[in-house]
């Protein structure tokens, strides 16, 4: 036995009760976020633990209620992980009528990506375009991992070849990742929910679609 | 177009490019890895871009080389997270004859949850101790969400009814997050590796998981 005294909470009330313990120690760190962006950031930061998020999260004019608006009207979202799409909640997702894909372990993406001398995401991402870049239905990518599937979106909105409705830009990592993320910043016509510098990842880019789709009632 | 440059780095050298900067970042800050840890710990950061990997993560004694035995002889490992389960390298893993389950959808495991007002993530567990608990073949949880699922990991082993070859504890969050990992401390015949505090995550669960997995040869 051990004197570790556990906090009594009932199943149903652990998330909201770490809601409360984050805004806690946001107000003890003299945050304020914008109520708008409130429960993307926080959400990132439950996931993680790390109050970075509070600091990090870039949002284009009006980013979430565009995310918002396009999952109301069925979105597809593409991920760059299957990790990440594993994370996203897709019965919430599909009571939309939207749907989620992950192309990454797909043989044509790989085919491609070998041929081609390119990564799998960038492959993958190109094969998102095909599908789903200029639909009437909104297309959401969400990059949790790789920094050459946020580049190729890039080239690919440049190139007319994808119009999407929210590009959630959060790879992780250390190779050309600040840069990818500083590319989507520079798109004028394409909202964007982007975290600055290296931090990021499959889960934080599933959070952020999660937050997205819980502040649309059921 | 931008001035932004991205570094040229072929697809095949993007994460050994990655680690040489990880280890570039960790010199500068002076920090000087233990050998035996050194994979897991580079493997966190690389999943995470979060240098608090570098000084949060705990090992029991030999920890590293004992989950490695476990896998070499086609370890079971049990997740907390459907999450976690889609980030582990499963073809490494079954090369070796292992498997890996998560039982946080099945529908028995909904049930009982209900039944005992618990979390799924204990039920969960307790499924896993049931089928793989005191099994010749070594059983290795991997918890990278739930601190339910890592108290109640304690006590099936408090109670022999589970003897895991690793405990891999890193749930992330508010709601007894740091008590359930203080828990898994006090165990003395049970190898762990466990992030201290609220960091952690199922992606990290994974990650550790996998820089276990590719310190064994092909």
């Amino acid at each position: 036995m051990t004197d570790i005294q556990l906090e009594q909470v009932l199943p149903g009330d652990i998330e909201r009760r770490s809601f409360e313990l984050i805004q806690e120690e946001l107000s003890l760190q003299g945050i304020h976020l914008k109520p708008e962006n409130e429960m993307v950031i926080k959400r990132a930061i439950h996931t993680t633990a790390d109050f970075d998020y509070a600091q990090n999260l870039i949002f284009s004019g009006q980013a979430v209620k565009k995310g918002i608006d396009a999952l109301k009207a069925g979105a597809v979202i593409v991920t760059d992980t299957n990790m990440g799409l594993s994370g996203i909640n897709k019965k919430r997702l599909s009571a939309l009528g939207g749907e989620a894909f992950c192309f990454m372990a797909d043989e044509d993406v790989a085919l491609q990506a070998k041929e081609q001398g390119t990564t799998r995401a960038v492959a993958s991402m190109e094969k998102a375009a095909r599908l789903y870049g200029l639909q009437e239905r909104p297309l959401i990518f969400a990059v949790g991992n790789a920094p050459t599937a946020l580049v190729r979106i890039y080239e690919l909105i440049e190139e007319g070849l994808a119009a999407p409705a929210l590009v959630i830009g959060v790879p992780v990592g250390f190779v050309n990742v600040v840069q990818s993320k500083e590319l989507i910043l520079t798109l004028e016509d394409t909202p964007y929910i982007v975290a600055g510098g290296r931090k990021g990842g499959s889960n934080v880019a599933a959070a952020i679609c999660n937050a997205l789709l819980y502040q649309i009632p059921v």
